[in-house]
């Protein structure tokens, strides 16, 4: 819509960034459950953001991907739009987190405050001071959920030195490769998960049906599991995956026991096993045929640091981290990027 | 402590401000039973009105009690004392309340937005923009649950004008003469109730001895039920009093069946039989002997308005307010005062 009305989206390279400058990111927060239900009003996030510019007392500079999976990295882009700023080609994932202090600007040592969300009714909270990132994440769901557990998130307020030290570059290119390769198979007729694959540098975990959802909206979030009767090469086992909001852990049991196939932060990717559409955990539901594919994640979120915060145990999950080769952007920037001699963005 | 470093209460009374001032009402925010456990730092409520008055770009020229009852009675004049700000000799509830809605500045159409809460860690939240009262205390009552039960409050900000049509006035002064009253008697070795009866206005409802508290802390608020054997005059009757961090309907069960003695908005007040000493929904426990009584409320509570928001049916009980005789402030300012020629405050 934005695009129609003659707005256009700036991506600017990380390394394009002043140092001195500022700006901030923006997500949405909330059940993916409830966001899915709740009609946005389409300007929420670009609201957000002015009232942490009024705030702070100055404009942004740019707008940055506050997490790259799922509707949080369209709405970054409208919202750039909308303010006429630069998105930068970057977030502090590389994939999705369902809680706040899970990111590396937050490991990274960037301030959790001030921070503002916004809701689709115009209420608008600023917070001013937090003890830490998991106060921040604490008073941050509480009003969420109190606004219907939907909002829009500006968080963290960030100069152009903290954005280049923490974020991990280039992940709105790798999205956007990944969509292309996948659009591209499907055009050639060839398997559009084969195509995703070798752009992600992720491997095949699971194929399966599923046959059990087990999911409930509860403090905020979706949280359960789901469980996939396996299919072909998988046939006679069954894989169940955690959920809270994203997939944490999947397991394999079949003749030879329970077996760990991936674990956070690697990514852990259901996809439909004909078109390679990506199914997050607000969309499953029984007889769904899926691939499960891991994929590694960014190195950053794989220091002791980082593990603390977004590894199995932070999770709950008495687990030690089982990290799959390689690491996001790896195998597309070195060999893809490489191959094709293509420029980005 | 704050006397003792010479810092001064300075009292106004509401005819003495200005129309085109402004300034803001403060009070505690949260669960008593955790208020007095939870050891304040002291100068929680200045720094609530402190970053309320950062938001809103201007000093206050004067704090507003937010709620005459309890704790909150106390710690507005302590924050006008660190403000060097004057506080004024009036309140919105003439008693207390539970929820932000239910006050006359609110009843009244004053702005529930913004507004600012801050915890004994620092942390400090304000709200730009809410959609009414109620969705101001559904967000406010979610931060202080997040910040443990126990946040200060600065709300609203209003102007000078809002406060004189809208403010309950003279009920600081009334608080001080009612505990001068129960001063004055124990001293004289005559019945503290019957004074404090003298200068409110109320009756004695019911006096009995505590058999059951049920009382738990949930969703920020004390929740429960107080029930009393009848002693003397009562004995064979049974009082129950409903609570929700407030006393809100007393019911009495005799051999006549089951009678309302009386119900919010008007003052369900539980007294210590020997000291007259109040004791709070945090205070109760087995055994305790007590006078109930019942003090009539302002008039500006017993509006057709205010009692949608204040009355029996607010909080949940399909009972129509039954009122007692009078209105707070009356039998005070029309008989007591005049009686003592005693100029205030």
């Amino acid at each position: 819509m934005e695009l129609r009305q003659g707005r256009r989206v700036i991506v600017w390279p990380l390394d394009l960034v002043a140092e001195d400058s500022a700006g901030c990111a923006v997500s949405g927060m909330g059940a993916p459950t409830v966001g899915i239900e709740k009609l946005p009003r389409g300007d929420e996030m670009w609201a957000a953001v002015r009232a942490l510019q009024g705030y702070v007392g100055r404009q942004a500079d740019y707008i940055v991907i506050g997490e790259i999976g799922g509707g949080n990295s369209i709405a970054p882009l409208v919202a750039a739009a909308q303010a006429g700023l630069p998105v930068i080609d970057a977030d502090p994932m590389g994939r999705a987190f369902p809680e706040l202090q899970m990111d590396t600007f937050m490991i990274g040592g960037v301030k959790p405050y001030p921070f503002a969300l916004h809701d689709a009714h115009g209420q608008t909270v600023v917070f001013d001071q937090v003890l830490d990132p998991f106060s921040a994440e604490r008073l941050a769901r509480a009003v969420t959920t109190a606004m219907g557990a939907s909002a829009a998130l500006a968080l963290p307020w960030l100069t152009g030195e903290e954005l280049r030290r923490t974020a991990i570059s280039g992940t709105l290119s790798l999205a956007l490769h990944m969509g292309r390769a996948i659009r591209h198979a499907r055009r050639e007729g060839v398997d559009p998960i084969d195509a995703l694959l070798r752009v992600s540098g992720g491997k095949r975990l699971f194929h399966g049906k599923i046959v059990d959802v087990d999911r409930r909206t509860t403090g905020g979030f979706a949280r359960g599991t789901v469980t996939l009767a396996g299919l072909d090469e998988d046939e006679g086992s069954e894989c169940r995956v955690a959920i809270q909001n994203e997939f944490l852990v999947a397991w394999k049991e079949g003749k030879g026991g329970e077996e760990v196939l991936a674990t956070t932060p690697d990514l852990i990717t259901l996809l439909d096993e004909e078109t390679g559409d990506p199914v997050g955990t607000e969309m499953l539901r029984y007889g769904l045929r899926l691939q499960i594919l891991g994929i590694p994640a960014a190195a950053q979120l794989k220091t002791r640091e980082a593990l603390e915060v977004v590894g199995p145990r932070a999770f709950g999950y008495d687990l030690d981290f089982k990290p799959l080769s390689g690491n996001l952007g790896d195998p597309f920037f070195l060999a893809e990027r490489k191959k094709s001699g293509e420029d980005l963005p």
